[in-house]
């Protein structure tokens, strides 16, 4: 397993292709720290002996201990360390891990490739078990790129203007393929290690061409990332872990991609599409009921604690709100749980979340995603949004009337009053709020996805038997 | 194992003391058919080889087979077990099971008559084993009559007008003790064999005379019950299975009844009152989990049928209060599998469900039952409640316009049509649809009793910890 | 104007054409008392002095004082005095006061038939003024006939597989036509003295023998009521003024009926039929915003009843619940003021209410139906589905037990506990309550239908050449 | 009248008295012109012929022209206007049109003046018409400042630690008050003329020196505005008005602020604070019913915009979501019509608006303010939180790659998507989208708080009656 220093040390070495506001920066960029701090942790944690139970497995391929991100599932018992573990990671860099994203992409194609291989006769799961191995002795970090541009919203790949709007073949070689097209809200990208490209929906035989998954360095040639950054507000002097934590998405262009055989995974196979890149979508969703609860986790402690200094912590609407947070969190974690203990195991021996489990906690958490920052916004009142910038605690001007007038509860002194504002303005009121709001409701598929995923995964039919059986009604 | 024949054998023989409307009637009154018809599909799907798995257990006493509902659970299955029997049962009857009431207070009690025994040295648990066994071999229905009726909600029991108003122990004897007052919201207990007595609240020490619990015969000297029977409305000739199961519950009169001393499992230790009345209500409420998403499956399967014989079946709109449905079910369903697989071994061997699970999962089902009325009348659309009564569609002058103009979707006759149409307007516009809903919202502690149960249970401490660490506050 | 003693005259001298479940019945059946009850009160109000500005009006055709509830509102005044007049009425007979219908549909019909006659020089509006001035003189009471049953939902009238499936012209005579089909859910039509019968939607030239509105009674020859009534739980001894009120939905046949010339407001105008629709609609929907108010007026007001008699009254859930709830009413009555204030004068000199105004309004207040009922459940607990019937507060050996456990706040005796309790569950659990959540879900018009006028109604463009605007895009 | 240039000429003349992050800035500082912006439009359009009916009135004082902002409400008519006024003006300038603030308060002090001295036989009337003249000829800027710092929530003024955590009189001259304290959360306060100071609550006898109302110069010796600026993201190129558009926030610090008696409008009459804060309330709530619409109106036009460039704009869910848009904003708006058209006359001439259906209507906004972003996100997709900066869409390595993948619907323009979306990505992802749903939830109030008026208002009283009537319950 890597140390987070050689995590670095590699990212730094990659070939620069990083655009950040019309310049190319790179890897080593102050701006892009927050996002890499958040992977490093990942690597910290693995290394604490007292997270090691959490934070590693055991390889099934080598036997040898691995970080748990780079793990392929084994067991039920895999989905409830791994959901735990994401939970516990999300709590600790207050917000998104993003590592999840490769390993899930990863656990989506051992299932794939093989029921592919069982039955069109390829060999894409050597391959594939080939770059697992790789992928785990080497400790990476991945990028999952899923989502296409899309383009015209109404049309299917091979009917757009322009064939590029949805990744693709362009040429087969000998060796190997060449792509060309782009993937959208890549978080992680820039200081990944690796891209795995999978297939954003189902496919038919006219799509064929569409139909394509492989694994390529984050820094291959012919590879453009455009990024936005989103990081907490940065602190002048009031320290804060929260604030040392960010993230960034990328556009990735890939303009004339070569990939080596050894690293496609699906190339034509357009009957296989849906299901890879539901098989994603449920890994992900499976996923999210670890870090969602994980962000409630936040905002509920966050909510507590301003009842408290605000001196309210007994009223029953304040009771109210924290019940309403915990049964969101614990809803959406339950039902991760049941999606965990009722999984089902594969052909190639991965165990897979049980698909409705999954989708109906991410759909939870998906709705309450707002609910959850109104319900903050509520206990905290207007301060957050008014809280002067740090500069005028430190003027001599000033600070002495900030400190008398933000005092409130007895015995909470001024710059605790204080970390407490400014935090939460930092979690209510900054761009950073905005993308956690955006991301809660779309990130792995919004809730409309997941009622489409629901309804079409349910035995409906079975329900409606049931209703005829009680109305008395034979056919 | 008894069969529901000997189930109703012994209960025709019971003293009269039922009361209905102004008269006493006898326990096998026509109109509590409904309600023993229930109890009866446990005996009888106990004794099916299909479902004996599900509806049976192995006694952790005697190592006989027993009906599932007698069992006290020694593991997590035992509760995954429980609630998957208590979904089946209730879709085959369309709603409320019933016998769980007694199983969930004996399970309670199972834990705290030894805690209490370990604790204050009394010798509770041997008295209640023994019972058990006797429960157990004779494949008992019992009711649990918890709710007291409460008197003036501000007051605690020793604070009352009356003291009677919770009832309480008036006289202890050499061979037992004489209680008095009443219990309310006794469902299943005017078809009861046994009722089993706790106490409703928290206790304080002058409270001692009414920290009590025990169990008697239903039709014990001194007991009377005054009820109100919930049946579906009759049909005249459109038999439907769901038309056959009902409820009827009691207010149940302690008048002076003597319980002899090894039927008593708690007399004055109010210490423990508060842990016996919340741990029923964990039991029961881990019930829920397996209820409610059975009724939900109801109402989802006739929405879905109705959309179907609307021919609307495909309507976004549709789909979407499918979705939601499936996504309260789920959600509770899911939850309650948590709160089984995250249970905790108690000091008597007995599993306890996990507390914050179990109240999630019954809080999201209450506050979700008037939103399944809704979407079902909303799919339904006005026909349910103005739909002629049956006898329209017998008489000749009336019949043919009712079945020319109840035509809808080609190919569906208008018998089915009728017969949809009838089930939902007793689903949704009838006394018993109300008893439903508000069943469903009280029924085992209301939202309000949850979320203060959730928020108590809780550690949010820990929470504001996590919200401290990420703000930098330091103490 | 009429008193209800002649209103009943007349009513009882009808010729026999109801059916109720299986039997013929004369319009002075008992069962029928409830409903013709509540149209009394019109009658009855309207004589009284303090009650006289509200209930009347004066004709702008005969410049007579005649029955708010047959007068064309000449101003937005008039609309302003409707709403408050159906506010006033509901809450006196304890929900819908049913005479709005007539008068809705007829107000539609005086500009529609204007407009007609204007584009089309047709002569309808004449017709309909000798028309209106016959209702007008004799104080009629109106059913509105609207609501085709409909068939296949997904086929225009003319494409069904039977064509009276939609009602339409059959045959077209010197001295009139004849019309055959059935309209369903035709509250108050048993105890009407005319039906006004109007298209349900919009027609395309296909579907031009299905436009067509006219005005019969109600026992004309050919028609065939078929109905359901829908009364308050009966009371023993009990007496309650709620337990006097009650209704009755028709479904009325029409087979083969003749109507005179002079009785036909549209006859083939197929591009008019959707305006009358809409236009009855938003007359309809306007008097929602009277009447639902009135029905929350109810629920709130015993919500904080039963909080008073459990001593609860001042607890914050309670108080929350009872803003809640008035926030629903005068939202709803609030944009219905605004749908008169903003009213628009017709050709024919009629006023209509703002469309989006009275469709936002009734919209909220549908949504809002099913909450309502839930949020007096949670305040009054689980006594309205398990208190026992009346009979039992009469005997004597239940009676004593009954008054003892029924006490709650002191000072409150227990025959007004009794009396409270017992309403609630008649509000609550009751065939009646199942009606007035489905009636208050689709009556007028489901939310469904009010979101798509809504939508089609407003100047959605002009939002968005806004949102253009501020964000510079130019085309 | 002024211009927007005299308003701007006398604002940089003022004393420097305004800090922000740390320095003493001018009020001529960039950073503060968006603000500025904002007021100068409505001189703009005050200006403009083509809104001169809706952006002036004329003084009941001098019958001269005057802003309408500084006008007080002579009629029913006149509330409406300034409804009407404030959410046109808010649709130009993007959000909140600030200069409402100052007009509310001088409505609220016009009648409680006159009640003080009616009652009282203080002078305050005439003191405070005489400021009205002074400000309705000078065509001022007006800072309401009421909301306290408050200190230990659960402490009344007199009993805080620090005397001064409520702004309070600390000396009476004999030509003036001297005032100690801070008030919070005062938008426009930085580019304001004046500040008028209100109380913020309730005041019992001994909170005395607390109750006190004054106006005075907003650069006034003693006076120190420590702000916060929201301003919308900083545009590169890529124009838009939006853009244009600002606020700031002031913690207004009053250290020995002398006030001449001719400004101060209540000094010790500790009665009317209670009346006082409640009535600015109640005005600035029904402001709301303006601005809040007009912010609705944004988020809606920009939803159907960019469902229409996705190419989804007749997908129902897209119609849905419009149509809940439009309900929320029409019913807060028609609620604010029935708030005017129900208003009161007080005994000073001046119109109150009636206070129910003001609450409602702000309640209604309130709780909705954080679903309206939600229904924003969820039609505009991921790509607001994800799109790349400006600099991006001008580099030439990058500017080709982002206008081929960010083509949609065809026919429109890679700018007009790029505007489209950036415009997006502002609203929902940027400091300024947090400052709007705190200020959505808190301003003028927060829900809970329009849920105690509704409640403390309303004649709960007259509901109970109505269900003991219906009940038969008689007393």
């Amino acid at each position: 397993m890597r140390t987070a220093e050689e995590y670095m040390e590699k990212l730094f070495k990659m070939r620069k292709n990083v655009y950040y506001n019309g310049e190319l920066i790179g890897r080593d960029d102050p701006r892009l720290r927050p996002g890499i701090n958040v992977i490093c942790e990942t690597f910290n944690y693995a290394a604490d002996p007292q997270y090691e139970e959490l934070l590693t497995a055991t390889s099934h391929l080598t036997g040898k201990k691995i970080n748990r991100f780079t793990h392929i599932h084994q067991s039920p018992e895999d989905l409830l360390k791994k959901q735990e573990m994401t939970r516990f990671m999300c709590q600790r860099v207050g917000g998104c891990v993003q590592r999840c994203m490769g390993i899930d992409a990863l656990n989506a194609l051992s299932v794939v490739t093989k029921d592919m291989d069982d039955a069109l006769g390829t060999n894409y799961h050597e391959r594939f078990l080939n770059y697992l191995k790789y992928y785990q002795e080497n400790d990476l970090v991945g990028n999952c790129a899923q989502t296409d541009v899309k383009g015209d919203r109404s049309l299917r790949p091979h009917q757009q203007a322009d064939p590029d709007l949805y990744l693709r073949v362009v040429e087969k070689r000998k060796d190997g393929i060449v792509v060309s097209g782009a993937k959208a809200h890549n978080t992680i990208a820039p200081y990944a290690d690796e891209i795995i490209v999978l297939p954003t929906r189902m496919m038919t035989e006219k799509d064929k061409d569409w139909a394509v998954a492989f694994a390529v360095p984050a820094d291959a040639e012919g590879i453009t990332q455009i990024i936005r950054i989103s990081n907490p507000r940065p602190r002048q002097k009031l320290d804060a872990p929260y604030a040392n934590y960010g993230s960034a998405d990328s556009l990735t262009v890939f303009d004339r991609v070569f990939v080596p055989w050894e690293r496609v995974f699906m190339c034509g196979e357009w009957q296989y599409a849906g299901q890879l890149a539901l098989l994603f979508a449920t890994y992900h969703r499976h996923s999210y009921t670890g870090c969602k609860p994980a962000v409630t986790d936040i905002i509920m402690g966050t909510a507590a604690l301003v009842a408290e200094y605000n001196g309210v912590e007994k009223a029953s609407h304040v009771r109210d709100a924290l019940a309403e947070l915990i049964a969101v969190a614990e809803l959406v974690y339950g039902a991760g749980i049941a999606a965990g203990v009722k999984a089902k195991r594969a052909a190639s021996g991965t165990y897979i979340p049980e698909v409705v489990y999954a989708n109906v906690a991410r759909y939870h958490a998906g709705v309450n995603v707002y609910r959850e920052f109104e319900l903050l916004a509520e206990l905290a009142g207007g301060l957050p949004a008014t809280l002067p910038p740090e500069g005028d605690f430190y003027n001599e001007a000033t600070k002495g009337y900030l400190e008398k007038y933000i005092m409130r509860k007895a015995g909470i002194s001024a710059e605790n009053q204080h970390r407490c504002f400014r935090f939460i303005s930092d979690l209510l009121v900054s761009a950073q709020a905005g993308v956690k709001q955006v991301a809660g409701v779309h990130g792995g598929g919004s809730p409309i996805m997941e009622k489409i995923t629901i309804y079409g995964q349910y035995n409906i039919e079975e329900k409606k038997k049931l209703a005829k059986y009680l109305a008395g009604i034979k056919e």
